[in-house]
């Protein structure tokens, strides 16, 4: 094969990178997905050496190596190119466009089509959020040299919440100020929440337009979203990615003062060894992007083993009930704010997808509000459930079902660069 | 009369100071109080002189003055005792007790006698909260030279938030250094919510114990509060009064990464010469208390004059309709919280008790939820109402009712105080 029919979609993390490769020739299969998937890679532990290396065709098994050659973003994608001729035996000329995921969109409300002027815009608006944004870059950079020819695309995670009204996404702060600068609640995990939206809408055979959800994205970095009418009216992060629900290493929503009472130093400019790449953040965000959560508090960024531990270990307890109750605080406001009148409230992300055990709980607490029950055997049932969206309620429910919807960022790119007009 | 027999309250904010004095010798009138209101007093624009002087004997008018004499708390409260024999032709001597709002308790669960090691740990603390507990030092500092043999007595308003369990009270940091620190969520108002609290069980003739009660105490610094059989189960402030509902110059809750972009000063002392008292708090801080909030909105201070002009003007607008939402992402938090059996919604605070606008628009919004309806003649007769709790919803409710409640915390200093074993 040398058609040029050829997508690939890459996901930087901080110290992670996620790329899928996917063909937009229409070879029957599911009729309503524009691409298929032919191939999924990943490199982690790209800022704590050695990288570990995977590469997986699409029904074949994995090869996973740990490199010792991979010290940053750059070099990973690199590697993964090198792997696409000599493993997959796919010419990179074949691939027409390279999405890429960017955290953080500032006043853009749509993709972009990376030039030069558009990489300077989000050199730029990666102020905002160099936590986030910082290793995007390099990776789009690279890719821009080894694959000359694609077009490559910015997909933001912000750009999902675009609809969000001001007296909502603005904070109570001088408006000249904020305006200046940028400070409002972008909100994240869009692409998640965008995937999410299309797949329930189908799952409940509704248009997108008509539908009221509560969407929970748990998973090392968790959110909430509140959608109306399929639009985002509320979400849990802010400015940036680090308030709201704690995560993994994100302690959340603080008061804002908690911090200059941890460090005299918050201030100050942080230096970060560990981090891949250069970053301009102070001290407070460093420490409460990456030394809190419930690593803090239990000792573990594995939720499923916080959730394990949490009848015998007082941390693990504290950390699964403080989750569980600042999750129900979003779903507690969101339902009101959706007037009552929700169609589902929907589980995912990696936490969300695979812990019945916090599944159970919430489903449980939002019975007052008119929720479904939860029916135990399918919330027991769902890692053995095929199909992008689950439903865990009683049979019957109409509206205020309880959902879990296996998100996939990576085919949301793929789907709407497909889709769109580029 | 020279028995002695007199309670004094005393309740200092950053730039006022107001002042009730009490009699504890039961003549008739209300059974169920055990003190009888004598005189008031306030003293306010301390830091912004003239300071004005306003002195009432109940049932009496008041005497209003401008003094060029006062520049600090120490400096009011000794020209209000001066005025307690000169206009009311009282003697000091007859004040048995004294009792001071303190706003932050840190570890105080309970009022507490002032002595040397008292104070001195009310001074330690105070460095979690300098802002708010500054002015309370050098207050009881002059009513302990001024009445030496009056008992004082410290009440914290973090008090009543004794009851918020673990798992709500504690943020996603390292443990170890959060109980060093003492950073957690304190919460306060806790002597409104306290003197609401015994209020509401009077009216609905209920006891204490068992209400579940979602109180909003909506002033120039705004507070809600869950409250469970009786109990704090959660509230919006936090380690400090900062975060949560935005106030008249305060953010409420923002992104913690939020001042770093606002400022690259935030970690640096403040040097206001605006404050009475000399504070050791960062930029950050002192820009989210102070130089925010619906006075950062909509350039005042005054929630009435927003209300007034919020269908005119955009910014007036965008701060009336800020609040509510706020206010309603905590009812909707709470409302599940407290799995939907919810004895009442009380509004309370100078804007709680005065804005039937407010009261309207969130009346009208958690009606989805099975709260009565708003009773719009009671809602707009509040003003001319007797009472201390006023029902706002249509007749004949028995659970989900709407409430009014004026609250004072200076009563509910000078009723614990006799009540209690000081």
């Amino acid at each position: 094969m040398s058609t040029k029919n050829l997508v690939l979609s890459v996901n930087a993390g901080s110290s992670s990178l996620k790329i899928s490769l996917y063909g937009t020739q229409h070879s029957g299969g599911d009729e309503l997905e524009p691409v298929q998937l032919i191939l999924t890679s990943s490199i982690s532990n790209i800022s704590a050496p050695p990288a570990k290396f995977s590469f997986k065709v699409s029904g074949g098994t994995s090869k996973d190596e740990q490199l010792s050659s991979v010290h940053d973003h750059a070099s990973a994608f690199a590697h993964f190119i090198d792997c696409l001729g000599r493993e997959a035996d796919i010419d990179r000329a074949r691939i027409t466009h390279t999405c890429h995921r960017v955290v953080h969109g500032g006043d853009y409300t749509d993709p972009v089509l990376i030039n030069d002027e558009a990489y300077k815009h989000i050199e730029r608006l990666s102020d905002l959020a160099p936590l986030h944004n910082g290793s995007s870059l390099p990776v789009i950079k690279t890719c821009l040299s080894q694959i000359p020819d694609a077009k490559s695309i910015a997909f933001f995670d912000s750009a999902f919440h675009r609809s969000i009204p001001a007296h909502i996404s603005s904070y109570a702060i001088d408006q000249k100020i904020a305006k200046q600068r940028g400070l409002k609640k972008y909100g994240f995990h869009g692409l998640s929440y965008s995937f999410i939206l299309r797949s329930v809408s189908r799952f409940l055979q509704k248009p997108a337009e008509s539908l009221n959800l509560i969407v929970l994205h748990l998973g090392s970095g968790a959110s909430a979203c509140c959608i109306q009418h399929g639009q985002s009216l509320d979400t849990s992060m802010g400015l940036t990615p680090l308030t709201g629900l704690p995560g993994a290493t994100r302690s959340g929503a603080v008061d804002p003062s908690l911090i200059f009472h941890y460090t005299n130093k918050a201030g100050r400019m942080s230096h970060d060894k560990g981090s891949a790449v250069q970053l301009h953040v102070t001290q407070a965000e460093h420490i409460l992007n990456t030394q809190a959560g419930w690593n803090a508090l239990a000792g573990t960024t594995d939720f499923a083993a916080i959730t394990a531990q949490r009848k015998d270990d007082d941390a693990a307890r504290l950390a699964f009930e403080m989750f569980a109750d600042r999750i129900l605080n979003y779903v507690g406001s969101y339902h009101l704010k959706l007037g009552g009148a929700v169609d589902a409230l929907v589980f995912s992300g990696g936490i969300g997808e695979r812990s019945k055990e916090l599944r159970a709980l919430i489903g449980e607490r939002v019975g007052c509000l008119g929720y479904t029950q939860v029916d135990e055997e399918r919330n027991g049932a769902v890692d053995g459930t095929d199909g992008v969206v689950v439903d865990i309620g009683a049979a019957g429910a109409l509206t205020k079902r309880l959902l879990v919807c296996r998100t996939d960022e990576q085919l949301e790119m793929a789907r709407q660069c497909t889709l769109g007009s580029f």
